[in-house]
């Protein structure tokens, strides 16, 4: 059916989404996936999530080939996905299995289908450059969702902004003593003065910082019993569709700053950032921590602190980005000591970026 | 005066209004017209509704010539309307006929009056092609608000969508059982399967679909003693401006369904349906039933129940829009078999749009 | 740091702003900085305004030239800003005096300051039409914040609607008996067809409107024992950044209403007027009034009438320049006798506008 005279959807003021693609993302936790379908958007893609009566998690363009209602707004049945407006039923791989009242289903009643596969508790989509492309590898394994020593939460924040104003935030840590000084922040002067070390291996960069001497912030109080003082350490790796930062703190004098194999207090996290515009991404994160055997179960005030701290970072990303687009192009940035791990991680963002712009021509 | 160094204002996202024109479409129901104005668009044109204190009811377009403050700020007085900033006075056909503390008013300081008749309770607006185009003919004719067997209500709805896909919901009622099975949708396979026939007569498009032993639904039972089954029949009939829905059911072995003066129960919907912006429109509806001797009045919980059915409409065609928008020329539509007479009604609307089109140029 | 692959900001949908500049426009109130950064837009410029430790008021450019956190976001440090993501300090002339963790500031890390006078309890701000203009005069002196024989209070209102409109609306209070009957209205035909004397010297445009025999409207009654009747006059004043409107009125017989030391109930209102964007500015008001010695202090009804008063008129040229927006080009205007101080108002601002365009080349 022609809809030419329906008015023309008008163009979005989205720039054209550039980002890599031929690349897993972090499409949610296993957790949201119960019996109803869930919608959402990445790459500029809408999906529809979805679990079977199976329970096979799967995605799907969110919109049924028959007269464009998302598929998200009809009911999980089965095997399939069944629309709310005339019951097209759907199969995870896309094909239409049933037209009500009509004997035969054309073969080009379908919409697209992605890959999706849940690990770790989470769930991966691969965003393929063009049609067809299929993963080469499965999706990144992440051990600290399953791990003996660790306890974990999570959550997730839609963001007003794009997805690398999150990478260059993490990426330098040196923020914490001027916007998070309620959870996890810290002496200002110590953070910022403290030596950094910068490594890059292929399209992985390392950042690794340290503080001894610090005091211990309210976060870490709250879980571990520091005394006046302790050694602190960030270490934080970006991976194209998420990073995973590595904080915690030993007593001084007892733990070799340096030991793989330190104790004391631990705060592993996960940060999934998934574009999901040019203009907005999805973050989805998780922290692990581990337990001092005399202090009382802690996760659940880590959580909510981290959930507040990012929340912090939040405000300002997205008050960032808002005067990002009203200065326009007199924004320009200066660098500064803090931001080399943060433009490696960007070289690589757009080096891939580039590669899959390449790959679609 | 030349406002050029006034901010231009800036272009709108809406695409050009094409619509049939030279057309008279509904403007609303006689009961709002009351002291106040009434500002409504049709059509993309901005007009002010407004009853005189003789009772006639009058449409202007709704812009002070002085300093372009909509007259629907104003005040009707008397003969006319009178502008709420500087008491510029109006009268029906667009005249200014005061200038508070001037002595000449000027033959140019006018606006544009419409074509507004009142007829069986509703308001009936002619919508040119051309400036200067006159009405042929008088609006349709609608005799269910004033017929001694039915009584009625009405409703309306402003909808984020474009007009047409209300007809094509109308036009095909077997989506009453998956999106309307809390009032009048019944067993979803039924209506799917049910036989449906197409005419069409010169632009008017009519759809009859029969379903003997049906399961009454909720509405139906509300209002008239059916059993366990019913013969259920709906007539659909599309005109340019409205459609007009005849639904009902009789009670099996004691009516032809065939029979045009059949008794049960009947449920005659008006659905006017009128543009406001080439993404927006209007949709003025009444519904007038019949009543059981046996049974209690029932007209308003029939209105409950259609205002309740005709949201979950809404809901499903402004979400359908809002995909529609985002997935853009990607959204191509699968035609399946009860798309045949709502694609009539298209073609109707296409030939007299390009018809309007022709005669502007 | 090139930001390329960050999404560019999309155009936005504001026309380029074109305002008179080399100009002083009101910024705000004094008593508006206290210990906290205060953000404003003006013609189409954020600023970030703030008072040292020392008191002084300064502005600057509202981005942090590291990452463009607005430095609105930020603390006031001492003699300086200090951006809430990094820790960057501003002092008053917009140079970057520390980056905390790195030894050598750069020259170039700094931003725009602006000109700034604080001056009878307002705030001045220079416009410059191009980076390095500066004020070739002080900025006007208004007398009525410290005269002994005035109270005074003040307000501000956002504007969604180009200044332009707020001019035209000041220059021609004959509206008064259409919009304000419920403050200082009165009779709408006394005003209309009260005799209205317009000069101009240079780029100031005077309107004066006198009234005997005028019914005092309520805010008047309320301010001074007027009994039937009163003598009023309006005397306004355009300046380009502001207009100066005297209003009152005396008692028959007892005051020549033309001696310019009369006495009588004087409101003397102070309308700043500043661009936002091309489509919105800020409305800086006070009102200054004279008290009878019989009646008690009456400013704060005075006050709280004014801005229901000016709140009236917010809401009538907000639905205008919305009405102008819809209309767009068809919305052409058609002078009336009463627009003969406004449009010479338009013809100082376009002339200064094109002067600083010209200046900009």
């Amino acid at each position: 059916m022609q809809i030419a005279n329906i008015a023309q959807p008008t163009s979005s003021k989205v720039p054209p989404a550039r980002f890599p693609r031929d690349q897993w993302y972090v499409a949610g936790f296993s957790s949201e996936l119960t019996d109803q379908p869930l919608a959402r958007t990445f790459l500029g893609e809408k999906v529809v999530l979805f679990r079977t009566g199976e329970g096979q998690a799967a995605a799907l363009e969110d919109r049924c080939c028959h007269r464009s209602l998302p598929l998200s707004c009809g009911t999980v049945e089965g095997e399939g996905l069944r629309c709310g407006y005339h019951g097209m039923l759907y199969n995870p791989a896309g094909q239409c299995i049933e037209i009500p009242g009509q004997e035969r289903v054309p073969s080009k009643a379908k919409v697209r289908s992605y890959h999706l596969v849940e690990q770790n508790k989470m769930l991966w989509i691969w965003m393929p450059a063009r049609e067809g492309s299929t993963p080469g590898s499965a999706p990144p394994v992440y051990p600290f969702h399953e791990h003996p020593n660790y306890k974990w939460g999570s959550g997730m924040y839609h963001y007003q902004a794009p997805w690398q104003l999150i990478h260059d935030n993490l990426m330098d840590l040196s923020h914490l003593g001027y916007v998070h000084l309620k959870t996890i922040g810290g002496n200002a002067k110590l953070h910022m003065n403290a030596k950094m070390n910068v490594t890059q291996d292929g399209d992985h960069v390392k950042v690794v910082r340290q503080m001894p001497g610090s005091t211990p912030p309210p976060t870490y109080k709250a879980a571990w019993p520091f005394g006046d003082k302790c050694e602190r350490w960030q270490e934080i790796e970006f991976h194209l569709s998420h990073l995973r930062i590595w904080t915690g703190a030993c007593e001084p004098g007892t733990d070799a700053i340096d030991d793989p194999q330190r104790g004391g207090f631990h705060m592993r996290g996960l940060h999934g950032i998934t574009p999901e515009t040019a203009e907005t991404c999805h973050y989805f994160w998780s922290m692990a921590s581990t337990r001092h055997p005399d202090m009382p179960e802690n996760i659940d005030e880590v959580i909510r602190q981290t959930a507040f701290t990012f929340d912090e970072d939040r405000v300002v990303i997205e008050k960032q980005y808002q005067n990002m687009r009203e200065f326009g192009e007199r924004a320009d940035w200066l660098d500064i000591h803090v931001d080399v791990g943060a433009n490696r991680a960007r070289r690589v963002v757009q080096r891939l970026t580039e590669l899959s712009e390449a790959s679609k021509a």
